[in-house]
C-alpha cells in the first residue's frame, strides 16, 4: 500500500500579514508526525477564494489528505467550505443538527445569534461533521470520489486543538500502520556533550526506539521515540532503553516524562508534608514564582523574598541570626539567608539564591543540614536567562538534598 | 506599474514535523506588510531538493520575489542555494570574501572550521551577498534574467532577523511606493467596548491613518497605522489623531509607543529618584518580577515579598506596625502591608497586592498618602493570568498615584 501523505493549508489573511504566528500548522504537523503520517508541504493563503482554490488544486495534485484551518466563520470572507465543496463537486446543504448545536451554543453563552451564523450550519453534501463544543464553527470531512480527502477545521487554536485531538486524529489513524510514541528523560547538571558521551553508543546503535538529545535553558533531555502499533508495544520497546539511560546518567536524571524540576521539588515536599521559604538576590524572585506557579506549589510554598542587593536583605535577619560578617563568602551568606528565611517564616526548609558577578550561589537548609552550591554563568547571558537557570540548579540541588545525596 | 508581490518559502523538515513553530514566516510577513509589499502565499517544504525545486517553480509562477529561509547550513541536506541557483541558471562559485568571513567567525568563536563549512562560501554567480555576522551562513540575492528575484536567508531566527532588518528590508524598499507606519496607544482600566465607544467615529471615518482596537491580557490598545512615503509624512498623518484619542480617553491612556505599564512606573520612580518595595499575597511575586525585570527596574526596586496567605506575612510587620485587626477589610490589610513593606525595607514607596476570592486588593503608599483599589476577576481565569492582570492594575494605580490623580 502506498503511504498516505497529508498537506496542511492554513487560510487567513492575518497570517500573511504577520499579525499572528501560525501555531496551528505546528500543532497539526506534530500530531501527524505522531500518527506516522508524512507531511511534505504546508501552505498559507489569505481569505481569498480564488487563491485558496488554486492552492487547493496544487495540494490535491501532491497529497492524499488535505487539512485546512480557518475560513469557517460566519462572515462573507469565510469561504473555505464553499471552495472545497466546489472542488469536490459537492453542494452545501443545511445540516439541522449543526444548526441546533449553534443555536444552543449562543443560548448557553448568552449571546445573540445573527442570521449569518446560520451559514455555519451549511455542510457539503455527504460530509462527516466534526462537532465544535468550543465555538460556533463545526468542521467537516469530505471523502472525495477520486480518493482524495479534505478535512476542514476552524482557525482559533482553542477550537481547532480539541477537534484535532478528539476527532481528526482518530479518523486519520486508519491511514497509518504504526504510530510514534515518545518518552523524555530530563537531566540537570550535565552538559549536552557530556551527556551524549555517556550514551553515544545507544544513540548510534538504536533504530527503534531512536534516542535523540536536546538542550534547552540549562537542561538536557533525551527523547526516546518508538514506532509501534500501540502504547503497550511502544513501552516494551522503550522501557529497557530508559532503564539503561538512567543507569548510565545516575542522579543527573531528575525525572522521566515530568513537567519540570520545580514540579519534582513540589511533589517531594508535599510527600513529606513540609514547606519552604525562599530568599533571592538579583533574580527578581524568579525561583519563588516558578515554585508557587507549578501545580500544588501553593501548598508547600510559604514565603518568598527578593531584592537587588544582599545588604538590603541581611538587615531583616539580624535580630534572629546576628550580623552577617563582611568577610563571609557569598556561599556563607547564602546559607545565612536560607536559615534566616526559614526561621523568620517558620518554614521547614529554606532556599536561597544570590546572583553575584559571574557566579550564582545557592543554599538549601532544614533544621539538621545545609548544602551550598554555585553556578558560573557566561557574561553574555541576560538576567532573565541567568535567573532561570540558577533557579533550575537550585531546585535540582534541593531535590538531591531531600533525597539525601 | 504592477505591484510587486512576494512569496515566502521556509525550508526545513523540522517545521514539517512540528518540532518548531515557524516564527520566521511571521517575522518576514510582518516586515513585508510594513514595507507595503503583498504576500499571497507562504509555503513550507522539507530539506528535499526535488520537492523544494517544485515549490520554487510554483512560487515563481505566482510571485515576483521569492524569499527563502533555511537550508544554507554546511551539511549535505542543506541545498537551498544549489536548488535556487539551478532554477535561475546560475553556477555556484567560491566567494573569497565569504570564505574569509566564515574563517574569521570560527577563529573569533574558538571553534574548529570543518571542510564542509567551505560549502557555505559558495555563492550563485552574480549574486548579491548578504553578510551574516551572527553565524556562518551568508545569505544572497539572485536577480533573475526574467525579472524574478530570489532572496535566501539562513533559518536560525537570531541570524535571519538582523539580516532581514538590516539588508533585505532596505533592498526590497524599491518595490513599494509607500510604507506602513504604526503608533500604539496603550490603555488600562477601560474595557475594549467602552474604549471603542469613545472613539468609534474616528475608527469608522479614518482611512489614512486607520485606527484599530485590540485587547490583550487586561489591557487595550489602539493601533494607528498610516500609509506614507517616509516617517515624517506618517507622523504628520498620525499625530493629530493620536492627540484626539488622548483627549477622549484621558487618564486611561498610560502611554503611546511604550513597552509596558511597569516600564512607565520604573521611569516615573527613576525620575523622582525614589525606590519601591512590594508585598504580594497569592500572585507568586509576579508584580515584583515584572518590575525588577524591566529596563532600569533594578535601580528602583528595593525588596519584594510574596506568600500564599496574608496571615503568614502580617506577622513580619507586627513589631513595627501593630497587629492587623481580624475584622479589617482586605483593602485595609493591603494598605497595612504597603506601609509595612516600605517601613521594613526603608523604601520611599510601598505597593501591595492581595489576591482574595474573586477580588484582588492593592494599595500604594508613600510617607504622605495612600491609595487602595480593587479588581474583580472571573473565576474561570487561572492564577497566572489573574496575577498578571492584577499586577498591571496595581502598576497603573501607582502611575496615577505618582502623577497625582
Amino acid at each position: 500500500m502506498k503511504k498516505t501523505t497529508c498537506e496542511i493549508i492554513c487560510v487567513g489573511t492575518e497570517i500573511l500579514l504577520g499579525d499572528i504566528v501560525n501555531t496551528n500548522a505546528q500543532y497539526i504537523s506534530e500530531g501527524l508526525a505522531r500518527l506516522g503520517i508524512d507531511v511534505f508541504y504546508e501552505t498559507v493563503v489569505g481569505d481569498n477564494p480564488e487563491r485558496f482554490g488554486k492552492a487547493l488544486e496544487i495540494a490535491k495534485g501532491r497529497a492524499d489528505v488535505i487539512i485546512t484551518t480557518g475560513g469557517l466563520g460566519p462572515t462573507y470572507d469565510d469561504l473555505t467550505k464553499e471552495t472545497v465543496a466546489k472542488s469536490f463537486g459537492r453542494k452545501l446543504v443545511l445540516n439541522e443538527k449543526c444548526l441546533d448545536d449553534i443555536t444552543c451554543f449562543f443560548a448557553n453563552n448568552h449571546r445573540n445569534m445573527t442570521a449569518n451564523n446560520k451559514k455555519q450550519a451549511m455542510m457539503p453534501e455527504g460530509a462527516i461533521v466534526l462537532e465544535n463544543p468550543q465555538g460556533t464553527a463545526p468542521g467537516c470531512i469530505i471523502e472525495g470520489d477520486d480518493g482524495k480527502i479534505a478535512v476542514m477545521m476552524p482557525g482559533p487554536p482553542r477550537e481547532m486543538r480539541p477537534m484535532f485531538d478528539n476527532l481528526v486524529g482518530p479518523y486519520l489513524r486508519r491511514f497509518s500502520d504504526s504510530m510514534l510514541f515518545s518518552r523524555v528523560v530530563k537531566v540537570i547538571g550535565l552538559g549536552e556533550s557530556a551527556m551524549e558521551e555517556k550514551v553515544l553508543d545507544i544513540m548510534e546503535s538504536m533504530t527503534n526506539p531512536t534516542v535523540a538529545p536536546y538542550a534547552k535553558s540549562g537542561e538536557c533531555t533525551l527523547r526516546v521515540t518508538a514506532k509501534a502499533h500501540d502504547e503497550a508495544e511502544a513501552h516494551a520497546l522503550m522501557d529497557p532503553v530508559i532503564d539503561e539511560i538512567r543507569r548510565r546518567l545516575g542522579n543527573y536524571v531528575y525525572g522521566v516524562d515530568v513537567a519540570s524540576i520545580e514540579q519534582i521539588v513540589v511533589e517531594q515536599l508535599a510527600e513529606k508534608g513540609e514547606s519552604v521559604s525562599l530568599a533571592e538576590v538579583g533574580t527578581g524572585g524568579q525561583a519563588a514564582k516558578r515554585l508557587y506557579g507549578t501545580a500544588g506549589g501553593d501548598k508547600v510554598f510559604r514565603l518568598g523574598m527578593s531584592c537587588r542587593n544582599f545588604w538590603e536583605m541581611s538587615s531583616l535577619f539580624e535580630k534572629q541570626m546576628g550580623t552577617v560578617c563582611s568577610d563571609d563568602s557569598l556561599g556563607r551568606v547564602a546559607a545565612y539567608f536560607a536559615h534566616g528565611i526559614a526561621g523568620l517564616t517558620g518554614a521547614d526548609m529554606g532556599l536561597s539564591i544570590i546572583k553575584g558577578y559571574g557566579t550564582v550561589y545557592f543554599a538549601v537548609v532544614d533544621d539538621m543540614n545545609e548544602k551550598v552550591e554555585t553556578y558560573n554563568y557566561p557574561s553574555s547571558r541576560d538576567d532573565e536567562y541567568v535567573g532561570y537557570i540558577a533557579s533550575s540548579r537550585a531546585f535540582d540541588m534541593m531535590r538531591r538534598f531531600i533525597k539525601g545525596y
